[in-house]
């Protein structure tokens, strides 16, 4: 199984999704290194279960690539941890030319991203996902970046890698939990774009879950043609790219609430989809029964649809920092049925005022 | 006086020199705010000296802009300062659609515009270059970025402002040591690429050091030109731009060298031009007439001709540092005449080896 999808950006570069089976999947990495070597920055976890599978392809192997390991967790989102890889460049050697694999999850690929769109003001890299989210959704689209105290992915930069690399048996290696957050992007895709998708997780779920390789294959090569479809048509999220914020408003304000702990970010995605869900049938976007479907494909997946009351002010405070509000206005994503959504500028007050009339369940 | 010099890159802007008399130079800065709350972000120094001068102005006062006050120095020039302009930043309340102000020199514009360039993934800004090196060099060609340890601008990022304003009476608060610093800069465009200016530089050098406005002008101006049309034909330095780094090379390493603490940049360039143009020399790409000249014009300027011992291991391992290092040679910038110069690879060894045989006085 391969796949080959196109990410039509003024530098373009190629998503290649490979299954189980395909020994060829290291090729298009070891094109990008174009005979330079390489550092792989990944973490210690990763390093274990994932650099193996790259090292059994002998062409990979003589690229005689150097290692660089960052800690794992969205709490070293940081910058700090970028301090860290910049001195870990340093020490290795780095010099402009030199390109950065990043084999990891989303907290790698946009923090080890950010880390190689700015030392030297830019090393050549790849995007090598080794987890549901970072094969559908982070590794796509070039958003790079870290979180601060007030926020997440407050600091940043938009920088496109050379190549996506998604060898989906990676996954048969991931935690549940993981795999499971993974799925909440992927009910997004279809909430905002495919109905067809939205049904392929309902009705593949336990395959899904299971970890079965052709599942996977078939939800991540889906799922990655939308979000290279979507960032193709606007790199830099001036209009049509922020669909792919549904869910993410309350999302991103429920994990600073939680001070990132509590709810990895496909869970606390998951919740933000139920609420805009409901928000959207509150407003009269969609049907009570649509925004039942949202509710129930999230339940199913094994994801939170509930969450811990906090007072207004605080999810107003927390909605507010978020980098979506422009000129104090949020630009909310309320979905219009399962496939279609529409975008509406909304104050953050009206918002929590709203939030605080629907009922989670 | 007043000269509007196009930068043609990708999103162009333009280059705002204005002198002495002329009111209206803070309507290119009002422009590029259009109607939004803007944050200076500058340094208490220039606060003190440059700000009321914004003040003055009716149409910027009404633009009720914040500020936000950043150390001021090289040794500032840190990850840690841009973490605390982050901070500041949300404190402050500023959005994606919020425009940054960079008044300030070198320092403050490279810092505060790689803040700016990664809050929330990118904030429009204007430089307001207050110094002569910020006005004829930092400004312009969107290079930002922060120094690490290990070396100066190791960090950093491509981006374009909206407008660069230089007022040239700023020039008149400056210590007579920033001012002589930026000539290191200006004889470099002499050098690299405008007999005349280099000639002007002689000549009117009396009244430059008086911190005479015609003469700051015109230097100001021509030395714009010259950087704008250099960036235009070569936005992220792939191989024209290089010609820029004339005298920096050596200029970088001995800052390093000396813990930047020696050496004000401009300084370390003029000793680096004089290095320059004796390798030029001793390697045939120039007379040792031509060479001579380069270092007579440094030392008139009042800038260091030579500088301290260090064992050749120090100097290279500072040499291969330095970013311009590709595949492990330097690119580095020779000297033909004085207009005219030109670029060829060496390893650094080669290079120090060189360097030991030169005499500088």
């Amino acid at each position: 199984m391969n796949e080959i999808i196109p990410v039509n950006l003024a530098t373009p570069y190629r998503i290649h999704v490979s299954g189980e089976g395909n020994s060829g999947w290291t090729a298009p990495i070891v094109q990008a290194v174009g005979g330079r070597t390489p550092i792989v920055l990944t973490n210690p976890r990763v390093a274990k279960f994932c650099l193996p599978a790259l090292k059994k392809n002998s062409e990979f192997r003589k690229l005689n690539f150097k290692t660089l390991l960052l800690p794992d967790g969205e709490r070293f989102k940081t910058l700090a941890t970028v301090a860290k890889a910049y001195r870990g460049l340093v020490k290795l050697g780095a010099d402009r030319s030199t390109p950065i694999l990043l084999l990891g999850g989303g907290v790698l690929g946009d923090l080890g991203g950010f880390a190689a769109a700015t030392f030297l003001r830019g090393l050549p890299f790849v995007q090598i996902g080794t987890t549901l989210v970072a094969q559908v959704d982070s590794s796509i689209g070039g958003k790079l970046g870290v979180d601060l105290p007030e926020g997440k992915n407050l600091v940043g930069v938009f920088g496109q890698p050379k190549a996506v690399v998604s060898h989906v048996p990676f996954l048969t290696t991931l935690p549940k939990r993981e795999l499971v957050g993974g799925l909440g992007e992927v009910i997004k895709y279809g909430v905002i774009r495919d109905e067809r998708l939205f049904e392929i997780v309902q009705k593949d779920l336990k395959k899904i879950l299971k970890a079965d390789g052709e599942a996977l294959f078939e939800i991540v090569r889906r799922s990655s043609e939308i979000k290279a479809a979507v960032v193709s048509a606007d790199e830099k999220e001036s209009s049509l790219r922020m669909i792919l914020n549904f869910g993410h408003t309350f999302g991103h304000a429920l994990e600073r609430l939680t001070g990132y702990r509590k709810f990895h970010h496909g869970e606390a995605v998951g919740v933000g989809m139920v609420i805009a869900a409901r928000l959207s049938e509150r407003l009269g976007f969609c049907s009570k029964a649509e925004a039942e479907t949202v509710r129930r494909a999230v339940e199913a997946a094994g994801l939170p649809t509930t969450c811990p009351r906090f007072p207004s002010e605080r999810w107003q405070a927390a909605l507010e920092v978020d980098k979506k509000s422009r000129g104090g206005m949020i630009h909310f994503v309320f979905m219009k049925r399962i496939g279609e959504v529409a975008t509406q500028p909304i104050a953050p007050k009206e918002l929590v005022a709203h939030f605080s009339k629907i009922e989670l369940k």
